[in-house]
C-alpha cells in the first residue's frame, strides 16, 4: 500500500499546474480537423462504394502484429518499421502495411479465396514529407482478392478498380503503370545479372521515375556491383515502355524469349491487357518496363498509378524526400506470402492493390481551398432558437421532438442566449432551418 | 554498400521456408472477419447518426502521442500505457484514451468551443477478457462538448445521447447511473477523511458496484489507512441510491450540506435530473452515491451505463478480471484537462461520454448467433454467369457495363466455371440475381 500512496501522490503532482509540455503530434503524423476529416469521409465513400461495387468483405487486424510476423517481408526497409517497448510479454511492431497482417489472417484462419478491403492506418519511420502528403502515420486502402482462379482475370479487375476510383473522384489524367516481375528476372537473367543482385539491382531500377538513367546505371556498377556490359544491356529494355505492341515485339526478341520467366510473363502480360481493353481501360494502362516496386513478396504483374501532372520532375538528387510522391496507387501479385505463414507452407496466390489515400487528400484539401469550396462539418437540419428569455424549458423539449423524430436538431448550450448569436451560428454552420420560439404577446 | 549487401542477403535468407513462425495475434487483440464487420458497422452506423443527429463534427488524432502528453493524466493506470521503442527521436506512447488526445488537441489548436466525436482504437496493457468483450485493443465512440455553457446542459444532453444509442440498440434495459465529483468530495470532507486520501478512497468507493461493502470497507481502513468512523460514515452514504427525492433530502442533511462542495454538487444534480426529465430519460438515470470513476480528471458530473442483466453478480475476489464487464458507457465532466496543456493554463470546460463499443459487439454478436441470424458481408446485386464454356469475354463485357452503371457485379475468375459451382456461390452470398449468358442454338 506504501506503493499505492507514492503513485497516488505522484499522480496528484502531475496536476498541479506544471511547466507546460510540448504541445505537438508526433513527428511525421497529424490530427485531422472536422473540415479535412468531412473531406477524408468523401474520398473514403468513393472507395469504398467502388470496394462494394466489386463484391469486397471487409476484415480489420489489430495495428500491432508479433515482431516476427513482419520479419523478412520487407527487404530494406524493414529497418523502417516501428516497434513497442518490451514491457514483458510478446515482442510487437506496429503493422507497415495490411498485406502481411492479410496474409497472416488467411494463413491463421486457413482460408482458401477471399475477396476483402482493408481501411486502416499504417507506420513507416520514414523522412516525412508532410506537404507533400507523406507520413509516418497514414492510411492505406487495401482491396485483394485470394484464391486459385484463372491467369490475370483478378488481376485485370484490380486495374479497373484503380481505374474507376481515379476517374470518380476527378482528379485529372492518371496513368497506371503495369510490369511483371518474371518480365524482369527475365530480363536481368538475359542480361547476365547474377541471380544474388536480381533484387538489389531491381530496387535501382525502380528509381528511374526519379532519377535518370546515367545516375541507375552509375548506381548498379559503383554501388552494387554490376558488369557495365549487364547495366548496359539493361538499360535498352528498361527505358521502354508502351502497350499491346510493345509486348509483341519483345515477344519477338529472340534473346529476351530465351529466358522462360520472360517469355510467361509476357505472356501473362499480353492477356492481361487484353482484359484491360474489355474493362474500356486499356487507354490508361501502361506497359512500363522500368517499374519495379521494392517490396520483396511480388511475384507476377505489379502496378502503380501516378497521377498526371503531379508526377515530378527527374532530378539526379537520391534524396529520399522525392520517392513515390506522384504515385496514388500501386499492387501486385503475391503468390507466395501466405505460404510463409501457412502450415506446411500451403501457398494461396492473391493479388491486390493498395490506393495512396492521404496523397489524394492533400489533392483534394488543395482543390477545395483554390475553388473556395465551403464544406459542411455539421449535418444539423434545424437550430432551436429563442428571441425572448426564460425559454431554456421549451427549446430542450422542442429539441428532444425532433430528436426522437431523427431530425438533426441543436440548441445554444445556454439559457439565454442572444438571438444574433443564435442566428450567427445557424449562419456558420450553414444550418438550413430555425425554429423560433417565442410567446405571443 | 557492404551493409546493404548484408541486409540484403538476410532478407533473402528470411523468404527461405524456415521454420514457422506463431500463427497469432497479439495478447488481447483479435482480428475482425467479415461477418464481425458487418455487425461492427451496423452498430457503429447507430451510433454515428445519433451523434450527428446532435449537431457534432468529428476529428481524428494520432494512435501515438508524445509520452509526456499522457503522463500524469491517469493515476495509477499510467502503469497499462504502451509505450514504444526508444529508436531514436520522440518517446511516443500509444493513446490510452481519447479524452486526453482531445484535450491536447483543443488545447494546441487554441478552441474555445467544439462539439465532436471520435471512433478509434485505444490501448491498455490490462489483462484482457476477452469472451466478456475486454480487449487490449478495443474501440472508443467519444462524443464531447467543450465550451463555456451555463450549467448542465450540456451534460444532460450526453446522457440523453446514451440513451438514445442503447435505445436504439435494443439490447434490453439499462440504468445510467449519475454522480457528481463535488458530491463526493463534500462526503468525504464531512466524513473526515484527510484531503490527501480524497483520491485513494474514491478509487475504493469505485469497486462498491463489484464487491460487498465490507470488503470496500476493510481495504479503506486496512490498505488507505482511514480512520474505522470515518469509513462507517462514508457506508452510510455511499449505499445510497435514487432520484430527484433522494437529492431532496441530501440538501436537507444538515451534516452534509456543512460541505460547500457538496451543496454545489447536489444542486447540481438537482438540475441535472431536472433536464434529464425533459429530455424523458428520467426514468433510466439513477443517482448512484457509489459511482466514482477511476479516472483522476473528472471535476463535475460523473456517468456511468449498465445493462441489466448483463450486471455480474458481486463477488467479495478482488480479482482485476471483473472490473466494469458491465459497464457500456460512461464519462463526466473535466473542466481542467485543457488548462494542463494550454499556454497560460487557459482552462475549457468540458464534458463528453465514451460508448464501450467492444462490450455491445460482444452482446450482438451473441444475440446474432443466438438468433440464427443470417449476416451479408457483400452487398453485391448481381453475378454474371454463364452455364457455356467460352463465355469469358461476354462475362467481363457485362460485368463492365453492371459496374460502369453503378450496379455491384461479380463474375467468377475460372476461365470456365461450372454452372453448379455459380450458382452456389450466388447462394452462399444470397446475391438476389443472376444473370446468365449463353448462345441460342
Amino acid at each position: 500500500e506504501e506503493v499505492a500512496k507514492l503513485l497516488d501522490l505522484k499522480a496528484q503532482l502531475g496536476d498541479e499546474p506544471t511547466p507546460k509540455t510540448v504541445l505537438k503530434t508526433p513527428k511525421g503524423t497529424r490530427d485531422y480537423s472536422p473540415k479535412q476529416m468531412a473531406i477524408r469521409e468523401g474520398v473514403f465513400k468513393v472507395i469504398v462504394d467502388c470496394f462494394k461495387r466489386h463484391g469486397a468483405e471487409t476484415i480489420d487486424t489489430p495495428v500491432f502484429e508479433l515482431k516476427e510476423t513482419l520479419t523478412g517481408k520487407y527487404g530494406e526497409d524493414s529497418k523502417l518499421i516501428y516497434d513497442l517497448q518490451d514491457q514483458g510479454g510478446e515482442l510487437l511492431s506496429l503493422r507497415y502495411d495490411l498485406t502481411v497482417p492479410f496474409a497472416r489472417y488467411v494463413a491463421m484462419n486457413k482460408i482458401a479465396k477471399i475477396k476483402r478491403y482493408h481501411i486502416a492506418k499504417v507506420y513507416r519511420r520514414d523522412n516525412p514529407a508532410m506537404t507533400r502528403g507523406r507520413y509516418r502515420e497514414f492510411y492505406q486502402c487495401d482491396f485483394d482478392i485470394a484464391g486459385q482462379y484463372d491467369p490475370m482475370i483478378p488481376d485485370a479487375e484490380c486495374i479497373k478498380i484503380v481505374y474507376e476510383i481515379l476517374d470518380n473522384l476527378k482528379l485529372g489524367n492518371f496513368v497506371i503503370k503495369v510490369n511483371h516481375r518474371l518480365i524482369l528476372d527475365g530480363l536481368f537473367e538475359v542480361c547476365g545479372v547474377p541471380k544474388d543482385k536480381f533484387r538489389t539491382v531491381c530496387s535501382s531500377v525502380d528509381k528511374l521515375d526519379k532519377t535518370f538513367w546515367e545516375d541507375v546505371r552509375g548506381e548498379m556498377i559503383d554501388d552494387k556491383g554490376l558488369d557495365p556490359i549487364s547495366a548496359d544491356k539493361i538499360g535498352e529494355y528498361v527505358q521502354l515502355n508502351g502497350s499491346s505492341e510493345l509486348v509483341e515485339k519483345l515477344l519477338k526478341d529472340e534473346q529476351l524469349v530465351q529466358s522462360k520467366a520472360a517469355k510467361e510473363g509476357l505472356e501473362g502480360m499480353k492477356l492481361l491487357i487484353q482484359y484491360c481493353d474489355i474493362f474500356g481501360v486499356k487507354d490508361r494502362v501502361r506497359f512500363d518496363m522500368s517499374l519495379a516496386r521494392g517490396l520483396d513478396y511480388y511475384t507476377g504483374v505489379i502496378y502503380e498509378a501516378v497521377l498526371e501532372g503531379a508526377e515530378l520532375v527527374k532530378s539526379n538528387s537520391k534524396s529520399k524526400e522525392q520517392i513515390g510522391v506522384g504515385s496514388v496507387a500501386g499492387g501486385g501479385r503475391y503468390d507466395g506470402l501466405v505460404g510463409m505463414f501457412a502450415a506446411k507452407g500451403k501457398k494461396v496466390p492473391c493479388v491486390g492493390v493498395s490506393i495512396g489515400i492521404e496523397r489524394l487528400f492533400s489533392i483534394m484539401e488543395a482543390k477545395m481551398e483554390r475553388g473556395n469550396q465551403e464544406v459542411r462539418t455539421v449535418e444539423t437540419e434545424v437550430l432551436v432558437a429563442s428571441a425572448q428569455p426564460n425559454m431554456l424549458e421549451e427549446r430542450l423539449r422542442l429539441c428532444k421532438e425532433l430528436w426522437d423524430a431523427g431530425i438533426k436538431a441543436e440548441i445554444s448550450y445556454k439559457a439565454n442566449p442572444k438571438m444574433l448569436d443564435q442566428y450567427q451560428y445557424a449562419e456558420k454552420a450553414v444550418i438550413p432551418f430555425l425554429a423560433v420560439i417565442g410567446e405571443q404577446s
